[in-house]
């Protein structure tokens, strides 16, 4: 009864941000597959969407449309596996992420933010603004990577 | 220009389900990832789904609504991802696959459908009819592992 209870107690604290870490309890290295995973699939759907802006890739709105909102769902996927107690598993995130929780905070809400502009300029038809927003959302990509996430060499 | 048309041409054939490892041009252990990143997702979100049906994590109907949610998104992404030019890349894959297409189609679409299904409960709000809709989608799950996933010894 006392694991239902904090069970229960950690769905009531945490609210709609529920973290299904404490649900599951999962393992630290389970939630750095995880989030891991959130990751390579937001590459996959944000990669050819990035080519579109650039004009390497033909622009393609139902590709868009379809993209946004698969990327609507996977930029929320990734951040409770950053659960402090996966802190040890080695991956390229940085200790920053755990001693500046509301900077790595903030970045997260910035790129859903972009996603769910993105999502509305998908709807909008106008190539234009969908290229800028794509444009958006990749500078969230890439200001969470620069301060969290280690260089590549 | 070629290759402009190329990808163009495959997004007017493959319609909406149109596959991105033919716009992005992915490599097969790139596509291989992928594929294994939306199935630790689908693991992620629909486990503590299969522990509520089974009594073993308290019912949060919340929690459900949520998931359901995400696996509606996370069920359209693995399976683009089973290109044939991955069959000789080492994973858990079956060559069932690629010799009854059809047939792991039609498992795809199974598991989608439940999906759907579990999706319109968890808006009902009627437990028994959620915890029923969990065990269909985790019949789906197993049903595919069954006949197109290598056992584990």
């Amino acid at each position: 009864m006392n694991k239902k209870l904090l069970a229960a107690g950690a769905a009531l604290v945490l609210g709609a941000g529920f973290s299904l870490s404490a649900l599951a309890q999962a393992k630290p290295d389970v939630m750095v597959k995880q989030r891991q995973a959130a990751m390579t699939l937001q590459g996959k759907y944000f990669g050819p969407l990035a080519g579109m802006a650039q004009g390497k890739v033909p622009f393609n709105a139902n590709v868009v449309a379809r993209n946004a909102e698969f990327l609507g769902a996977l930029s929320q996927m990734p951040w409770d596996g950053f659960d402090a107690s996966t802190s040890g598993v080695k991956s390229a995130a940085l200790p920053a992420i755990w001693n500046d929780m509301a900077k790595f905070k903030s970045a997260q809400e910035l790129l859903q933010g972009n996603v769910a502009k993105l999502v509305a300029a998908s709807k909008g038809g106008n190539e234009g603004a969908i290229k800028a927003a794509i444009g958006d959302v990749g500078k969230s990509c890439g200001g969470c990577h620069d301060n969290f996430r280690e260089k590549k060499q």
